[in-house]
């Protein structure tokens, strides 16, 4: 019996701002990385959403971003070490006051956007992050791009960490993602996206763009609920990996310590 | 033997933004008011103060705002209950971030500025924000004005209040404040302010703008740090309160459940 | 021949939120109020909307708001006239750096949301805002609420003004609006409303809500574009309006200086 | 006759938070810098802040920063050319609210920290922020870096560019400033700054860090009014420029159109 996470960014909308088909992706899902307000988010939208995924026993988590509404976090910032820390720490709590309210532990963090992005590949960020969540609650679980120093720094941390995998994109032979720039870093094959996730799960390899095999460990799968088409998505995949033996539960129930 | 808090507002700086003697003012208070980011604060900043009061031993409190840093959370802003819940769960939440991190428990929420004023006398404020507190974390002592709706409402819920009286501000007959814009409304005779204080803390009293005794009952004084004749002040309110057998604690000591 | 404006509020989307269907409505008016960036807005979607409106010949407003993305401008914020003053040149100066970049001029000022509302009731207000619009550029046309403080303050200071009216609102015998909290305070019934504008327009006069006629002048109505029913609307009260002889222009084609 | 101007960035206050000796530094300065709300200022700061400049007779700048107040526009962020020209149109527009009610034009614009330096090195930002100058008003003075991507791009735009040289700051030999990470990039010196600073004037040569000469236009000075030593080298640099012959006055007097 194969385990894995399904994992989605809810509760973007902020004030009259609506963003996200969330009551409708969150019937999929087993993870939520709710918005904290710096890149996406309000105080009203986190309350409500917090809510929705604690009456669906979906697990919450917190996505902390650049403080960039207008840019939604997908614009590099220069942070010290120092700084990223404390945003960390500071929208991690916001969001906790919301799960403490609603009677939830925070089971994971995931950063969003560009600085998931940097802390992929900046150590210095990377272990600023791995050491906010250390600091805050050495038991929420550090979701981050397999195969990166994001991931690398949360283990090094002593942390429990999730291995992200990303059905629809292409992978370089060291098992990191091609870049979006390059021409066929999207898989817009569904049936082909699926198959790679199942395999990814089951065999734990993936095939990389120069047709070599790479190891991959897949402890969550990224889905989008941005429109209808996503949605869909999420519930073949879901379906399927049902079908095909994979079990889809929260990522705390197999992700363990060290 | 009498105890009294000393509560002071601190972490008020943002970015390259100094404000404040935090390092000055903390060794004469019991209880830090640490802003949250929404009208004064930043992370950074937040991360120094709670790491600051946690190595002196004074208690950590929460400061929350409204989200008006231009104006410093002193002009009026219409929220909804919802809202005003929301937003206190937010900022109580990004302090808890770092307080858990360096080992300390919020002690106290105290609103800042306007929404302190204006959940003095509004009641679904006051309801809103005793709610928040009680959702989050029932534990926490709720700072609101002597005499106020906002105190009310904090026992309506059950929760633990502490009322605050100054030291340096006339009172009207009923017990609250007199208004800034009305002459005499501040006492700049430190001697005779400090004598109000010590006669509030013992005998429950204060002499009203009519020359009346009204009943006030002082769990913590509001002292500043903005100057060095704030600072100055504040040392010999304390010194005076201690000659005079009233111990300063913070409130967690003596304020005690219902 | 009659003649009247057409307004609506557009230019509002931020980021990566998208609101309103400017594309649409836009067809349909004369005058556009574009969002400053503080309410709503950002300076791309401001640029792009500017850049619209100029090629489709419709004329160029500023609609400066509170700072208050997350409450959208709708919540009252308590402002001195010093800073009301600032924050208007501020965000009229903003939009003119779009306008000037596009080859048009900024015709009228039409303040948003709770600002616009507090300004028709708060002389401090009102008459901050007119003497903005005054030291910036005494051309431009101040809209106002029909009626109102705004309006009057508008023409002590010289300036010329706009008399707004809105289709769907019920008025006092006194030429106010109702207030929303009052049932019957919106008119549902769409042929209604435009009768009721039709004569606005042409006979000066609107039945107010005890039966009786009171006078108004209606230099502009506002209309909406946030969904297709608002924008078919739109479409029709322009209709109606021609075919009623009502010729449906840009204010500044008839709004005279004193 | 030599002629240079010196100019200082000042309005940096932002509500409570006051920076700078803006009133002391602006008695020796010729040109004024105003941040415009982004990474500092507010619209009240502004307003009197130009209102300063007017009065002294100080010739009035844009200096537009990233969204940053957190940062003091010191961080770097990843901006689309549309979105860096858009960010500038924004920020000379709110400053020409103010200076259009005061009666002065924008004499020039220079963009601030980390904007300033990567559009140095940058040329896709560099000619975002000339088009945008260019398009709102190419009587503007463009104030770059001397031997930079940015005075590059205002000259191929079209617009006059003022080279601004740095009194403290030590060359490469390709004329751009040695990087404050390098040992020796600020030089302490006073009398040695000032000396470079009269030959950059004069001779129109630097000595860069391997002891040769390079060639470097200084159309103007950046110094500063952080604290009371930077204003008396304010004075002192003004003093011993028009001792050697050098008159100090604004950029505008002396840089031509092509």
């Amino acid at each position: 019996m194969y385990q894995v996470d399904l994992n989605s960014d809810i509760g973007e909308s902020f004030g009259d701002y609506k963003l996200g088909l969330d009551e409708e992706v969150i019937q999929h899902i087993s993870s939520a990385n709710i918005a904290c307000g710096w890149h996406a988010g309000d105080p009203v939208v986190m309350e409500k959403t917090v809510e929705m995924a604690a009456k669906k026993g979906v697990a919450v988590g917190a996505h902390p971003g650049f403080l960039d509404l207008m840019g939604f976090g997908r614009r590099e910032m220069t942070l010290t070490g120092e700084e990223a820390k404390a945003y960390m720490k500071y929208q991690i709590g916001a969001l906790w006051g919301f799960a403490k309210s609603k009677g939830v532990k925070i089971q994971h963090v995931k950063p969003h956007g560009a600085l998931y992005n940097m802390a992929a590949k900046n150590e210095v960020l990377a272990k600023a992050i791995a050491e906010a969540i250390y600091e805050v609650d050495a038991d929420m679980i550090l979701v981050g791009l397999a195969n990166s120093e994001l991931t690398k720094a949360g283990k090094s941390m002593g942390l429990r960490v999730a291995n992200e995998v990303f059905a629809d994109r292409a992978y370089n032979p060291d098992g990191t993602l091609v870049s979006r720039k390059v021409e066929g870093a999207v898989i817009h094959d569904t049936d082909r996206a699926i198959a790679r996730v199942i395999r990814m799960v089951k065999e734990g390899k993936v095939e990389a763009v120069n047709g070599e095999d790479v190891a991959i460990q897949a402890d969550t799968i990224c889905v989008h609920g941005d429109n209808p088409s996503a949605v869909a998505f999420v519930e073949a995949i879901r379906r399927t990996l049902e079908s095909e033996n994979v079990q889809v539960v929260s990522m705390e129930k197999f992700i363990k310590s060290k």
